[in-house]
């Protein structure tokens, strides 16, 4: 059983950027991986789905299911997702931790107005101009963790210096470090 | 690189029966193996799709894709759906074989009449009454497989023929031999 790494935060907060490093150290280490991606995610097997939060709901559960099947056969799953509702992360914590699936959250924390400085999609321009109705920070909520495993403040910290907090965090998941060994043992 | 097995068929043909059973031998070798079934996929993450076209080929799409993540982690993938489209199951073929996934089309092969005198869930019961539309076999149409891997008629040969073809098909899948064999060693 291997973990299962939640990433959420805003759009432009560092998701995508954190779960890539940190796939690159994983894979580096010979431990299979897997990252979703919210952008992709939504052409494949979440295509069709909107920005309603029943949508996002959907999106987010859909996702957990995917996880939860790579992590039951070894594989630590790294989810980049703004999924922004705070029930809906704590069902898939529920969800995890009923299948035996350690579960991190991480908490991409950038100030909004960082993020939208940084725009790095131009979603926020689109947003502000009223091209995307549903933008999560501007007119959508976005309910911060209340207490995510590791926190990042992309604003203040190097993706290198948030990557290693994530791996260690990782390291000190009890199931995380015995299917390491495992895979390890196996090479 | 694992193998993917689409077993595709009327309602009531053996799909399920002939999939946990391959599952059974496959996990006897110590092979990982999952099955993705139609009826429990369309309680997670096919949920709200329906029984028009357009809502099967989703289906076929997102079996396809999860299918091939868990392939490409070495998981042996057993799809049992319905899955009546020439063309879509077509469409699954090239997806894998242009990912180099072993893929292979087993078709569940029972005539009507018996997949009726069957009828182990009470769906055709319901869809002769008018309760259930767009019901595979009445009304909505299945097109066979032309050139399936492996050929099941379950209407003249015992499960356990069946199971045993379609492992000496995963046996003779180039790809298959070679992950079963890197398992072992790992092991």
């Amino acid at each position: 059983m291997a973990s299962v790494v939640w990433f959420t935060g805003l759009s432009g907060a560092g998701k995508s950027t954190i779960a890539r490093a940190t796939e690159a150290a994983l894979l580096e280490q010979g431990i299979p991986v897997e990252v979703l991606d919210g952008d992709a995610i939504r052409k494949t097997f979440s295509r069709g789905l909107g920005f309603s939060k029943q949508d996002r709901d959907e999106n987010v559960r859909r996702v957990g299911f995917v996880a939860a099947l790579l992590a039951r056969h070894g594989v630590t799953v790294l989810v980049a997702l703004i999924s922004p509702y705070r029930a809906l992360r704590d069902e898939v914590r529920e969800q995890m931790e009923s299948a035996a699936i350690p579960f991190l959250e991480v908490y991409v924390n950038a100030p909004l107005n960082i993020c939208v400085g940084r725009d790095p999609k131009g979603l926020y321009g689109k947003a502000q101009r009223g091209e995307i109705p549903s933008f999560t920070g501007l007119g959508d909520p976005y309910e911060p963790p209340l207490a995510p495993e590791v926190e990042c403040h992309t604003d203040q910290e190097t993706v290198e210096s948030s990557t290693r907090r994530v791996l260690e965090a990782l390291q000190y998941a009890p199931r995380a470090i015995k299917t390491a060994a495992t895979v390890r043992a196996k090479m």
